[in-house]
C-alpha cells in the first residue's frame, strides 16, 4: 500500500501508475564494451555503463555471465569502453544481436591498443576509455566489473583548443547513440543549461544567499 | 605507448588524442536520488545511476561518502530514484548545488512513500524508482549503492494502454534532463531506430544468416 504525506493520499495515488519491478533508468548510453578473448577483439554492444567515480576515474558496467566479451575480460582484467556515433548505429546494433562465440567481429573494426595492451579500441569511434577491473562481482546472471580508466582517448577532429587548454567537442557533434527501456534509439538533443548555474532563483529563495 | 596492428600506427596515432585518466562517459542521466535522512525527505542531484540487471531488476549509484543523502541510505537501507523534466531543470540544479546538511530540501517537492516506507519520491517526476539496498561498498570518496528496484512508479499522463497493455511514452515526452562532462544539460533529441533491429545488411553480409 502506498502512504502519503497528510491529505494528499487520493491525489498522489490516481496520478501514478504501478509499472512493476523494472529498472527504468534512462537515458540509457549506448557503447561497445571491447575485450581480447582467445586472441582477437570482441566488442558487445552495453547500455548499462555508468560513471562511479571522477577523481579516481571509476566507470561500471553489467555483462551477461554467459557473454562471450566476460571471458576475455576476466582473463585480462581489462576492457575498454567505446562510444560510436548514430552513423554507426547498424554495426552497434549487430554487436547487440549476434555472439563472438558463432561471429568473429574483430573483421568489423580497425582496433588499437593502448599501454594495458589487451583493451582492443575502436578506431572509428570518437571516444574510448581504456580500463582495468579493479573489482568483479556477480548478481545472478550478471558479472558486474567495476574498472579504473587508464586513459581516454578522442579522436582529434573533435578536440579544440581553448586557451591553450585541450576541449572536448559537445554532445551535439559526438552524436551519441541513446537507448530507453522502450526498445527505441534516440538522438541527442540540443544543450538548454550549465550544470551548477541553471539555480540562480532557488538560490535567492531558499539559500544559501538568502538575506532575510 | 599505444600500440597498433600492422602498419596502422601512424595513422591512428595521428588520429587520437590522449586525455588522461577521466570516466569520460556519455550520455549521462540526471535524477534526484531521494532519502530520509532524520525523518525528512532529502535529494541529491546525480549522474552516476545505470541498470545493473532487468531479471533482477537492479541499479546502482555513486555518491560522496561525506553527502547528506547517504546518512538515510545507510539507515535505512533505502532510496529513490526520480527523473526530473528539462522544465525542472532549475530546482534539481539546485539540488545538486545545496547540501541537505544546511538546506531544508523536503520544501522543494511533494513527496509520496511506497511499501518500503523510507523511500521519499517526488510526485512531480513522471518516473520514480523504489529501490533498496543488496549492496554497498567504497571506493576512496565514493560510496556505491547496488540495489534491487522494489516498484517502478510512473504518471499517468505518461501511460497509454496498447492492445491492453500499459506502455510508457517514449523519452521525447518523459523530456529527461541529459548531462555530460563538458558540465552542460541537454534535451533528449528525435528516435532514429529500434533495438536490435537496426542490423540487417550486417546479418546478411556476416551471419548469421549468411547463405554462402
Amino acid at each position: 500500500m502506498i502512504k502519503f504525506p497528510e491529505n494528499k493520499q487520493s491525489q498522489t495515488e490516481s496520478k501514478k501508475v504501478k509499472f512493476g519491478q523494472i529498472p527504468l533508468v534512462y537515458p540509457i548510453p549506448i557503447v561497445l564494451a571491447g575485450a581480447l578473448v582467445d586472441g582477437k577483439p570482441n566488442f558487445e554492444e552495453l547500455g548499462d555503463v555508468a560513471v562511479m567515480g571522477i577523481n579516481p576515474a571509476i566507470i561500471c558496467i553489467s555483462s551477461g555471465k554467459d557473454h562471450h566479451t566476460n571471458k576475455g575480460i576476466l582473463k585480462h582484467e581489462t576492457f575498454s569502453i567505446n562510444f560510436p556515433t548514430t552513423e554507426m548505429m547498424a554495426v552497434t546494433d549487430y554487436c547487440g544481436v549476434v555472439s563472438g562465440k558463432n561471429i568473429d567481429k574483430s573483421v568489423l573494426f580497425d582496433a588499437f591498443y593502448g599501454e594495458l595492451e589487451t583493451a582492443p579500441m575502436i578506431t572509428d569511434c570518437p571516444v574510448n576509455l581504456e580500463c582495468k577491473v579493479i573489482k568483479e562481482f556477480s548478481i545472478q546472471h550478471r558479472q558486474i566489473f567495476v574498472a579504473e580508466v587508464i586513459q581516454a582517448y578522442v579522436n582529434n577532429e573533435f578536440v579544440t583548443e581553448v586557451d591553450g587548454r585541450k576541449k572536448i567537442a559537445d554532445l551535439t557533434k559526438l552524436d551519441p547513440i541513446i537507448y530507453a527501456l522502450d526498445n527505441k534509439y534516440y538522438k541527442i538533443g540540443e544543450p538548454i543549461g550549465q550544470g551548477y548555474h541553471e539555480c540562480g532563483e532557488y538560490k535567492k529563495k531558499y539559500g544559501p544567499h538568502k538575506k532575510e
